[in-house]
């Protein structure tokens, strides 16, 4: 408590020292969606217009109109945000075969490396007080917990709410309230699978809305990440906003999150804190096209999740301060979540670790004074480069959806889209690469010819900017290329106190099987 | 003149007995795009967000999101819109093959019936004065001319700005000055084939801003009808514009034209005729998909103009009339082009002619009280009935893009989009028809099985408004059967005064190919 204390005494003096003058320590909110796509919001352009509350975040702070995830899946995304560096860097990808999505299923056994540093431990450090709500992805293993990795607080799960497991074979899902679990999916926190009811998000929301009140009281600077899940598969909803949208079960659940941001936006400006509270919203990769009319929109976007195609990792994004962030601009500023990391201790005036590569760059001009800077994109499919954006134009190195056999299967990331050479089932590589104007082609359709003036102007920057990329890339051991069904969640910690304890199967590692 | 006073006089009668006081006419002013895609506005999700005049015109306004035009081709979208009527019944299709576009080349020699009655002629003669600038599109022929169907002014052209041409086998299309020719494209009315460099849209912007400053002056109703074709290839667009979009020559054609419409706007609130006019904004059919990143965009909609898929006929639409239509609101009430005509008769008390059938309904009280009702949409193709929306379905009973020949040849209405059984390059009818939720599926991707709860429940309403439309439906005779070289701007009216008289080929009639 007293180093705290310290922490805090410290970065408001060096708080005054960089501006001159005395100012308020700033609160952060992160608010990241699961599987949530470009083209899901009513600013985005989603024709139902179903999304008031964040349509107007928008127009009271900046539209992103060009921000990315680090990867088109899930839990590399999330480790990369929280890290600021590449999954390739930080650990969160597989080599048991090329290019392969890999992530943290309950039966992974790696997870955050304790070598990597995250946000909420600098900021902890700082003396923020941290909160997690929701899904955490970063390893469900204790030692890869939040609680370990700079937060003071979680409610939420460390794996999706897949489910409902039989408890045998597979353990459901812990949710835990802190260190400790507090019940399971489908038992002591319910979703309908049939219907899709669950009240989850309010769950999510009350946590969110509690902890920022309790900061408030204890006039403590807070970082608050709030990561519901309703729009991943199984996608859920509370009975309030049930078959409330046009759009059926998936927009009910967008209704809801939107519902739910404004509720906490509200609450900051009812407290006072909301010009002193920088909040970020945006997702963690592409609507899952394959789930079809349960999964969202990419808007003019190809593909979706699992592909490094612009539906796959580009997303919404809206950064929101008032008074700081000047309201209704558009800002077209390459981004990518790995950003915040940088953009966060910035606002401080406080400088990311030197002794590692941090992907994400300040966006604080960006944000304070619409400025830009141009930086390469890199788009990784597991532990291959894909395809690198640098200005408005877009090289792929590689192409790949899925294998055949299984687009054959029925499973389909691109649905109804095909396109000769890009949306390609087999690695393709593509050297000289395939260059689009992804600003005059959004849906990467019309590929510029290689002995074009455009393309013999254009490639040597990008090749320059993948060449150093390369020259300086070490990466990180690999953490999702072995699973066991022994570290699968069977008896959680603080599960004895709900009498929830699992026994688990002898320990046999295997490696995983990533398929695409 | 006596008779006008006195048509105004009746008419402001008429209106005050309605409301039982005093009210002041309106004017209106409706905004006619050309190949504008429902993707291309800020506000409908287009990345780049180059269109703040429009958007502000939304946020002051209201926003339609299931706005259609009558038609996916320009001539009988457009004759279609002034007459409130199908394309079928106003006789602006062909019956020479089966479900194919027609328009009206400069070598047609149909056009607009004079047993129509058009929007304009209903107004003037209650006292408006009418005025269109830019493309007419409805007969080149001086019988089919605007100034002999309802218009008092006219600045533009017959047909669309293609060229150029020689004046020895074709003759470059006549720019009009009301009845007489005022020059000709690529000759007085410059476009650069080459840059795109033209300064048609300030032109017309111009006209614009004249004619409303001229009513002001004379306290006279008025209709502008302003239909500028910049986003229709070839693309043209001023200097001020050239080179500054994100999205190329479209983008630039685009951006000027979003310009101009806030400097129109500009104007009515400068000169206090903002509270009492009616402006509407749209497009006549989906953007050229064919044109590649030459064309605009549909947003997440199928497909483009010459379809009857969602991106064929979906429009930006925005409504904006301030005082009278409440600003920032959104309807997703099914509109068409064709409810212009009964909308505008009802803010004047009147009713459209009883002695025939009107496609369009008023949309009134959507506009001012955002209320909804449902009605069936038709999408037609030439002489045939494609596809209903009721609700949120949508049922094809054909589905067509071009034939498989023309797309071996590279003709693609569909680019980097392929759905078995819906983008058919053969005329393929659907009995039992092909159904689609376009809210959960607005990409029409996956149709609802014919054996499925959903599809008993919902396809008897949709047969049974097909039934009665067809019941009703007597075809007008077809204007787009036959053609002849000897009708093409030889000799407009007024060539003599120019010196630009040109000498037409013998009379040879014969049926026009209509190859999609």
């Amino acid at each position: 408590m007293d180093r705290c204390i310290m922490c805090i005494v410290l970065l408001f003096a060096a708080l005054s020292a960089n501006g001159g003058h005395t100012k308020e320590i700033p609160n952060f909110i992160v608010m990241l969606m699961d599987d949530m796509g470009w083209g899901d919001l009513g600013v985005f352009g989603e024709p139902s217009k179903e999304t008031p509350n964040l349509d107007r975040m928008a127009s009271e702070g900046m539209l992103l109109t060009d921000f990315y995830s680090a990867n088109p899946l899930c839990s590399p995304s999330r480790a990369a945000m929280m890290t600021g560096r590449l999954p390739i860097r930080n650990g969160f990808y597989s080599t048991n075969a090329h290019a392969r999505n890999a992530y943290t299923p309950q039966d992974i056994m790696g997870g955050i490396p304790d070598s990597e540093i995250l946000l909420p431990e600098l900021l902890k450090q700082s003396g923020y007080h941290t909160k997690l709500v929701g899904k955490w992805h970063l390893g469900q293993q204790p030692q890869y917990h939040p609680l370990r990795h700079g937060f003071d607080e979680w409610f939420g799960s460390p794996n999706c709410h897949f489910g409902p497991y039989n408890d045998v074979n597979t353990p459901n899902i812990p949710v835990y309230r802190d260190a400790v679990m507090a019940g399971r999916y489908y038992e002591e926190f319910q979703i309908d699978k049939r219907t899709g009811l669950s009240n989850l998000t309010m769950l999510y929301l009350d946590e969110a809305i509690q902890f920022i009140k309790q900061q408030h009281l204890k006039k403590q600077p807070f970082y608050l990440y709030w990561t519901p899940d309703a729009t991943h598969e199984p996608l859920y909803v509370s009975e309030k906003f049930y078959n409330t949208s046009q759009r059926g079960l998936y927009g009910d659940a967008v209704r809801e999150l939107d519902y739910a941001v404004g509720e906490i936006l509200k609450t900051l400006v009812t407290l006072g804190l909301d010009k002193n509270t920088f909040v970020f919203f945006s997702s963690d990769n592409g609507a899952a096209t394959y789930a079809k009319t349960s999964g969202g929109s990419n808007g003019p976007y190809l593909c979706g999740k699992e592909t490094t195609f612009e539906g796959g990792m580009r997303e919404p994004a809206i950064a929101w301060w008032p008074g700081k962030i000047s309201s209704g601009q558009v800002s077209h500023q390459v981004g990518s979540l790995m950003d915040l990391f940088p953009t966060i201790l910035d606002f401080l005036g406080l400088k990311p670790p030197s002794d590692r590569i941090i992907d994400g760059i300040s966006l604080k001009d960006t944000l304070f004074q619409n400025t830009g800077v141009q930086r390469p994109l890199f788009y990784y499919r597991g532990n291959t480069l894909m395809a690198v954006r640098l200005g408005q134009y877009k090289a792929h190195l590689w192409t790949w959806t899925n294998s055949i056999q299984e687009f054959n299967r029925g499973v389909n990331f691109c649905p109804g889209q095909e396109i000769q050479n890009v949306t390609t089932h087999d690695q393709t590589q593509h050297d000289p690469p395939l260059l689009f104007d992804i600003n005059r082609d959004p849906g990467e359709k019309y590929f510029i010819k290689p002995n074009s003036e455009e393309y013999r102007s254009v490639m040597p920057e990008i090749q320059s900017a993948v060449a150093t990329h390369i020259k300086h890339l070490v990466p990180g051991t690999p953490q999702l290329n072995m699973c066991d069904e022994a570290v699968m969640n069977w008896s959680p910690p603080g599960c004895e106190r709900l009498n929830k304890c699992l026994t688990p199967p002898a320990s046999k590692p295997y490696k995983c099987t990533w398929p695409h």
